[in-house]
Formats: C-alpha cells, sequence, structure tokens
C-alpha cells in the first residue's frame, strides 16, 4: 500500500484572523480528511472557528470536548483526574486512527506555548508519529494591535498568567522591561492591583479578541472586564537609535 | 485616480521555512512592486533570502544596508549616531516612495518583537500610512524544533538577551521556569557560565537556524560556538495533567 501508516499533525492556526495561517497550516487544513479540535462543551471553539469555510465538504470531524474548564478550580484533585482521564482517552483514539490515517488537529495560536495539545503530545510518544506546526501566537497579534512594537534592544520581556499570587504579579511587573499577561479573566482586579503597586498600570494595555473582526485595544484602566481571548502588554522601553 | 497614495507594508516573514510564513505575508511577496530590506553590507540578508524566487521579476528592491554591525559596540556613541542616520535616511526615502506607491518591507520573525523595522516605523508616524503583518518568531520555530512545549500550565516565560550583564542572567535564569534567549554569538561562555550558577545548564538547548534547512538542535553544553541565527532555550515544567 505504499504508506506504512498515518501520522498526527498538530497545526498551530494563529492568533485568529484566517490570513495569519502559515503557508502550511492552510494547505493543511483544506486538504485534511479527519480533523480534531478542542473546544468547551456545547461550544463551537476557538479554532474550529478559525476554519470556517476552509474544511472539505467530506472531512471527518473529532470534537475533544473539555470535561470541566473553570467549573472546578484547577487546584482540586478531581480537576486533574478528570482532565488526564479526558486526554487519555484522546490520545488513546487519536493514535488507533493514525495507524492508518493522517490526523489533523487544530489549535489557535502556537502548539507549544500554553497549547492544550501538549496534553495529548506527551501521551502519543512512541504510539504515532507527531508532527508539530508553529503558529503566530496570540500575544503576537495583540502586540501588534496595538500599533507599539512589545520589545526593543536588549529589553527584557516576561509572559506570566493573571493566574499567579498577587505579590508575584507585583514583583515580577517591577522587574521586567515588558510584558505580557494571559489568562486574566476574573483576575482582572488582581492584575490592575498588581501593576498599579509596580507602577506599570498607566502603560498597560488590553487586547480583546487580537487579529478578529472584533479585536478591540483600551487601557487597561479602562476595562470592565476581560474576555476570554483578551491579553494585556506593557510595552518595553528599551535602547532605540 | 481612486488611490489617495500608497503605503508601508512591513511584513513578518517568519522563523525561515517559506512555508511557514503568512498566508498574508506570502501574498504581500508575492505581488509587491517596491521591496525592502534590511542586510548587513555585503550580505544577502535574512530576509531577502527567505524569499527566494518568491518576488516578481520586476519588483524593485531596495536593499538597506546597516552602516555598522557588530564593528563599534553599541554602547559607544558613534554607534547609536551612525544607526539613527540610517533610519532617518531610509524612513524618508521610504515615506517619499509610499506617496505614490505601496512599499513591502521585509522583516525575518515577527517586526514588533525586537524586530529592526521598529526603528523605521516610529520614524514614519505621521508621514505615511504603514502596517504591519505579524509573523512567526524564531523563538516558536526554535522550541518547536526541539520537540518540546516550552511552556505549561502557568509557567512563567522570560525572554532576554544573552548581551546582559552575567550576574543578570543568572538571577533571571533563577526565577523563571521557561526562558529564551537571543543574540547568543560572543556571549556563549558566558551564557553558560549564569545557567550553570542558576542550575538551569543542564536543561538548556540550543538550537542553529531553527525551521531551517540546516537547522542543528543540541545540549547548550554540546556547543562549540553559536552562529547569529540561533536561540538557546530552557523549558517550563508547569502543571500538566
Amino acid at each position: 500500500m505504499g504508506n506504512a501508516g498515518g501520522r498526527i499533525v498538530c497545526a498551530g492556526l494563529g492568533p485568529g484572523d484566517p490570513d495569519l495561517m502559515s503557508v502550511r497550516a492552510d494547505r493543511l487544513v483544506r486538504g485534511a480528511a479527519h480533523v480534531a479540535y478542542f473546544r468547551k462543551s456545547g461550544a463551537q471553539g476557538q479554532a474550529r472557528a478559525i476554519v470556517t469555510g476552509m474544511l472539505r465538504p467530506d472531512a471527518q470531524e473529532y470534537p475533544m470536548e473539555y470535561p470541566v474548564t473553570t467549573e472546578i478550580h484547577f487546584s482540586e484533585p478531581d480537576y486533574n483526574r478528570q482532565l488526564a482521564a479526558f486526554y487519555d482517552d484522546w490520545a488513546a483514539k487519536l493514535a488507533k486512527l493514525a495507524e492508518t490515517e493522517t490526523v489533523l488537529v487544530l489549535c489557535e495560536g502556537d502548539p507549544f506555548f500554553y497549547g492544550s495539545f501538549m496534553h495529548l503530545y506527551t501521551r502519543l510518544q512512541g504510539r504515532a508519529r507527531v508532527e508539530v506546526v508553529p503558529g503566530i501566537t496570540g500575544m503576537s497579534g495583540c502586540w501588534t494591535a496595538t500599533g507599539q512594537p512589545i520589545t526593543w534592544g536588549d529589553d527584557v520581556l516576561t509572559v506570566l498568567m493573571a493566574t499567579l499570587p498577587e505579590d508575584e504579579l507585583t514583583a515580577r511587573a517591577r522587574s521586567t522591561d515588558a510584558l505580557v499577561v494571559m489568562k486574566i479573566g476574573r483576575n482582572l482586579e488582581k492584575l490592575r492591583r498588581a501593576l498599579t503597586a509596580a507602577g506599570r498600570s498607566a502603560d498597560a494595555w488590553l487586547i480583546e479578541r487580537g487579529t478578529m473582526k472584533d479585536e478591540r485595544v483600551l487601557k487597561l484602566s479602562d476595562a470592565v472586564d476581560a474576555p476570554y481571548f483578551s491579553i494585556a502588554v506593557v510595552h518595553g522601553r528599551g535602547r532605540r537609535p
């Protein structure tokens, strides 16, 4: 048969605008016969939304629905247990499918940068051929949307999650040149207090749905909430001839 | 005439493999009548190399040759003076051209992430319409090449230049989960000492020419030198269900 078996390819789809997908990801998406993607139960899912109108009419879809998202805090043992079982289950299903087929897994952003796919990736080692295609990160889309470079010269950039404790957020905001903060959501007030304490509040921006149709850029101090796809940035101020 | 003037578009070309250019950048490159790019005097330049075979035969090219690269240390006043004059000059030339034409500026990686274009960008404000197209960063290409996710769960990622003082490199390597180090070159030994002092040396990788044909991934401890397009990474070890 000439094909010793299939493989699993995870393609980073970039920040949201389908035009910002890589040429390789675009080709993989349009040609795929088997397409898997994560989504919250009952939702369409961001990765699937990005490829609207691009899939083959006969593509077989495999929505991988998270058993939990924010109903249980990630520090609860049950959160880890349920997620681990979910990843185990899908790793087994995809490995089985990849014995004969090529399966494309869609991921927003860049798969190896805080992506959920890595939990399948580690489980698939030794069980299937797996390839990863990098993508433009959501944060690149967001800092480009602000119309200002994020880093200059020998600026230090720190990327962190707003889920960290407030004193750690403050210390890290104080000791970096440029800052990117993700997973803001219900941590918005904590993040604002931390940036204020660090003296960085006036320079902080919130970007909602960067590069997407309803993209919005505002001062973090003016934000009333932080939707799921929002990122905060503080630009660096490094050496500039 | 329907066209009130031209514009300047800076397209991020991604980490090096032309297949990892965005669909938008690919379209801009193939259609451009005027194409500008930075390069070291006498060299082809990495941005120009990425688009080999993609430009229109009649495309007008504008190589922007740095007056200095590493001949003068960046702390010397003359370094800044010469570079500032160089950027002033090209900003004026491109602004003039953009009165009637659309000019594409090629940049490797992501333009707003440590890119040289930002020095033109700031000078062009109010003088020309300027757009920036984000790209896959060189570091994304490099960490994908290692076959390991760079960040997990609530890992903190620090991105820094090996040009920083050794004690600062050590302190930052010690206090972060994941680490990316750029501009290594002649700072390789200093970086190795800093990572050893921080206890992170055994986990450090060097990626040379990530995603390009002659890509190479090796333990940082095994590297004998660090070519210009090389990046060091230490992967994060965060929460993983």
